[in-house]
Order: structure tokens, then C-alpha cells, then sequence
């Protein structure tokens, strides 16, 4: 199985933003892929299983205090 | 001899962007202290002998492709 969940992002200004918040939900447990749009906030996450919520919340947060929401 | 030369970054939009810049101008021979501000761009450089503008430019520039000019 393989997911992709989509989500916006809030707040990234830079490329700076962007490089931080890949490096976070990349870091994430059984996260397989990345993509961050810096123009539109999209993010995607690839995972065989799903991801918590509260775990792209919080790397997210860790990144650099962007807030983010279901796409 | 302790000179601090001041200078304006135009271009930081976040955090990511002072430490950006904090980063690679700490990382110039003699430099001994770096201070950012994000809100007017300012950019004070301490060190104990001149230090050649070209390399205030060329570390600004590589850290994310600011411009920097005299204070």
C-alpha cells in the first residue's frame, strides 16, 4: 500500500521553510516521500501506512512554528 | 583593534534566512561576531582586522542569495 496525504501548509516564506519542513515530515516514521510547494503551502506525504495527524502536526511545528491543515 | 562594520541584507523574509546569513558570515576568516536582525536586515560584523567587502558579499550571497550593502 502506498499513501499520499496532502495537506497546506501556512506560514513558509523561503526556500529556507521549505528545505525545514521536508527535513521534519521526512524524518517521521515510515514517511517515504516528500513534496513541499513553497507558492501554494502543498504538502504531500508518502507512506506504506498512514501517518498520524498529530505527528505531521508536530513536525510541522518543529520546523519552524508553520501551522498546517488537511489539503 | 575591534572593528564592527554595519551593513543592510535586503531579501531575509524568516528565521531561517538570519541564521542563514549569521552562518556563513561567522564563517569568514577573523570573524569573531555576527548579529542579524530580521526586521531591518541589519548586519554587524565584528572582527579584529578589516574585512575585504567581497567576502561580506560573497557570504551573503551563499547563504541564500541575499544582497547586502553599506550601512
Amino acid at each position: 500500500m502506498t499513501i499520499t496525504a496532502e495537506y497546506v501548509v501556512t506560514g513558509m516564506t523561503c526556500g529556507h521553510c521549505v528545505n525545514a519542513v521536508t527535513e521534519e515530515v521526512t524524518a517521521i516514521e515510515g514517511v517515504s516521500d516528500v513534496q513541499v510547494v513553497l507558492e501554494t503551502g502543498a504538502l504531500a506525504v508518502t507512506s506504506a501506512e498512514p501517518v498520524p495527524y498529530a505527528s505531521i502536526e508536530a513536525a510541522v511545528d518543529e520546523a519552524g512554528g508553520y501551522t498546517v491543515a488537511p489539503a
